[in-house]
């Protein structure tokens, strides 16, 4: 996972800022002659796209993707696929004196330690936009893992709200602006973020995530474990605080009795599944169960203190057009990742057959 | 993270079986001029070592480190670092139809799964013993370091016995054979273990760790920022199932006008740090803090049903030289892992000097 | 080195094919700060460019260079810079049944086995078009190397017209459009060419190339030394046969006591140089002396036999607009594949200062 | 091709220095259930070893492997396969005032430009002792590629000597100290090397290598085609300075319709090969031709002049236990490094299956 790059054979390069022209991605690995072309990324874009409800920023991208290279008539011609996604709605002149001053919570600070880089408009590299990348990768990794492959995600916690039921078969979007999993809560979760909101304030929460439809033997120990890189893809979401697999902070808690999962004949039913579908890291076959808690948005109107790039004390309000909650939008990021680490390590796999 | 290598730099790869010739690691790309001999890796590899306590293994390993290469009068030459440690109290006979039988909570299956090799004395590569590699390098990454550097981990929760207090200024060793955080709770904290050991059954348990006395700006992103890096790097340990970074699952319930840690002047004073020292990936420069749960030891003397390598169901129980809780030695091999970690940005970084 | 990405730190990802939407590359690693803007990159994309004269292809392609990430204000920001060039000039109707057969001498039939593809118009990935991103990606590395920094290539042989004089202070373009090294000897080359093309044909050639103004030091032993990057990169450019780095094949004739150089106070001299700048993999601080062989250009107008896609003798012509030898314009690639080398390697050592 | 590691999916890390406790190698990303034991790698070692003939330095080392890791009953488990040399005739006083000086045309003064250390008794990690890691490396590459595959090098000039038929089928060892490869020049040959050892110098050569026996396919464009990764596999070994593939230099002076390759149905006979195996950066399926100029040994019993530690004007004579020609023992190590490339694509090209 060097720099801008992730994954060992797949390997994909996200590119961008948030005010630059655009923002993009080259998947590099790729197997030839698969049935990739402009609408198959698209749909996976507009699942994440801004603009669809009063709980997503109001920016109004169309994030239309353009593929430059990697395929002729539909096909992958196994080349670097590369896909552009023009920035059209910057609107610098938002920003104003936040130039000068770190957001809190922001990378502004951090950035500018390392990079020795004022505080760019939206955020720059580390706008969300970054992300746009990563779910156009995605889709062209679900391509090659194949119709029975399936992952799913849904946000089971908005602040205090806390679903008592993981219901993966939702209708996304309008319907369930929040992508909240326990249906008798959902008007509950809305009313949650939207006092936050009132408040000029945001909210954390929690994902869930399943994926099923892969084969057993994926995972690459000692250090490239199954569990280890997908740790590894959540933790670089930016918001994401924790990340739990199977049992998660429950196995603590667990005697070795109880949380040992039986194996069955064939390992088809493993019942309990508190590994979550990981041991030793390297896949069982069974179901993948992952949970992650998101931040609360770090952008907030409300009058913060922080310090300017003079590294004198000054205040902040950050206006403009954020996602009160985070977690909606970065459950279908998350979705892509997880798509992206499986089918590396179903390629990984290969090379021993 | 390429299977048996970690980092970008500084890279460690460690090689060795459970009952082969023996275990170790090669570090390469390390600077020379380092002090570094046997006696600076032999100090970290007692801390790890079973045969302290009745909590830990009674399996009596010397552990003793040679140093194969890379150094020339107690300084490192620049040239790959290889660390050998022998494996000198096997006892394969211990084994018996183990080794036809997949142990629940193993690695025996999915090795299987992936290798198409049956189970090996141990567990084989998937056995702690690989973790005798990290320490020896984080040994070496902590002079890399420096002496301002400091990283401590100490178990916080056994079972249901949690800490209400974090104190990592104890003397580890026999004093606190469980490593556990808080003095007030200690004899409760053994008592708890002891149980399970009288029920023939283990314990899960959490551990804090807290590292300081390094520079902000370390992480790379966007897919190997900081804390990505370090929940790989953590979820590579057997047994790990959550990771959290900071405020992790509680910061799902704050707002952001709780949570958004407040910047003072120069970076020194973030009192709340709900971020852990990490921001867009990137050390802010304030103290790193990790929390991660780890499942109860899976091998346990208990029957419990499993299957064989025929595929039929079968019971097993697992008696031999067990820690009935991983967390005390799996706290000074996350200190190793981070400090590997920190080690690796903090080459990295210094392009951009 | 993996598959399109070149480079550890400073880290070069060339995509685009000859006929889809445009070539181009990611260069991920850079430091922040740099001044970089198109015209930077213009400069050297125009030193390759075709239709300069009648000795390099007529396609009039502008390979006009766009920024779609990684700069603002002219300056780096450390974030992934990429560089789009559009394809523009594409005649896809010249192909006809070319794409029905394996062209001798080109990537047809190969990229037919490992991807199972046809072939593709203007050869698709495998088009000299591909270089267009590592003469963009050369540009910035000569930034980053500094204005002490010097690398020029010239054409010491072309067919049987060898130079006698290695002449690299030439003015290129209509002036000398073969690059040809020895002044005196331009005319015969340019007939040595024009006789060629009269029949048909092709001509290959040598390269001489040098470099100075970068530090002793620079360089990975043991498999990523300097001289073995450097042959790995000028051989991956389509063409090159035979690559020598100081006195090359000619050391095999010569005793120890010829070939060694002599060692000067403070290194500023060593007159002979026969190891080309190049000592135990690291380099000396001497000028980096490179030598490459160029196959005449694969396309000629005249009937060859071949095969085609069903596998039966065929014959085929290749007419179109091709340089009658690629001696001129590889040159200015291997330019900046030398100048990627010696920036990725100095960042590299930057990490032990 | 980081540092000490070769390979993508076989990676190949070499440890270990002259004089040190060993040398060896860590090759992980194996396979399992390969039949590798000690006695498939000494049967490698041994083709390499000093001390067979009045041509080859007389140190008369063991060079005995042990496998410390990665097999099970003479299988590959599919873990890191760790194989150890102890260095057992060292004789470090043999250097006296050697190790504050820098031999010419050795590796001593860049190792101190690069790691600021002073010469090392032997060399230390320059010395060709590092090469055993990668014949043993080699030996089980060999094993991966299967009893097709075949890689033989022979010796075709040394000094002025100069093959005039290529013949790879000869008996090496004593009957052949040189492994020359024209049966009618061998006694020529051994008298121009003996004729350098009396005048206490040392001669250059030249080596053919053929391989055969593997698919076509194997190779990544752009930058890891298959030449590219041969090239830096053979200017990695030290006292390269040229590499040639197929026509090599020749190709310069060919016009295209002279050196294209006639394609034939199945693509199973090229009778001209002028490409060697490899087009567009993938192979062909046909012989893999490879050209390598090796320069004469550095060191020799000859006063030649020098600069100490101190950066002052010396000279030196550096007796001791030297080849007088590299060429034989570098040729068995040109073929491990061979077999690794190809065991590594073919590795690669798996995942397309």
């Amino acid at each position: 996972m060097p720099f801008s790059t992730f994954g060992e054979l797949l390997r994909v390069t996200t590119f961008g800022e948030s005010h630059g022209a655009g923002v993009g991605v080259v998947i590099d690995g790729l197997p030839s002659g698969l049935p990739v072309d402009e609408a198959v990324i698209q749909k996976e874009l507009d699942r994440r796209r801004p603009g669809t409800s009063k709980f997503v920023s109001p920016r109004k991208e169309s994030d239309t993707a353009e593929i430059l290279s990697g395929t002729a008539n539909g096909k992958t011609l196994g080349t670097p696929l590369t896909i552009l996604v023009r920035n059209t709605n910057q609107r610098s002149k938002d920003y104003g004196d936040l130039l000068e001053k770190f957001r809190p919570s922001h990378a502004d600070y951090t950035y500018f330690k390392k990079y020795d880089t004022a505080p760019q408009p939206g955020g720059g590299r580390s706008s969300g936009r970054e992300t746009i990348g990563r779910v156009a990768a995605g889709a062209v990794a679900r391509v090659i893992l194949g119709d029975e492959f399936n992952v799913q995600a849904a946000v089971s916690a908005v602040g205090r709200v806390v679903a008592g039921k993981l219901d993966f078969n939702f209708a996304a979007g309008e319907n369930n602006p929040l992508r909240f999993s326990d249906p008798e809560l959902r008007e509950k979760a809305e009313d949650e973020v939207w006092a936050a909101m009132q408040n000029l304030d945001s909210v954390g929460g929690v994902v869930d995530l399943r994926a099923s439809g892969f084969a057993a033997g994926l995972g690459e120990p000692a250090f490239d474990k199954l569990d280890a890189r997908l740790g590894a893809a959540l933790f670089s979401l930016g918001g994401v605080k924790g990340v739990e697999i199977g049992s998660g902070f429950a196995a603590a808690r667990q005697r070795g009795s109880e949380y040992n999962d039986t194996i069955t004949p064939d390992g088809t039913i493993w019942p309990s599944n508190n590994s979550g579908g990981v041991l030793g890291g390297i896949s069982t076959g069974q179901e993948l169960r992952l949970r992650f808690a998101v931040k609360p948005t770090p952008s907030i109107s409300q009058k913060q203190m922080t310090i300017g790039l003079d590294n004198k004390e000054t205040s902040v309000e950050v206006h403009g057009r954020h996602d009160p909650c985070l977690c909606p939008r970065i459950a279908v990021v998350a979705e892509a990742m997880v798509a992206l680490v499986l089918a590396d390590f179903y390629l990984l796999q290969k090379r021993f057959r």
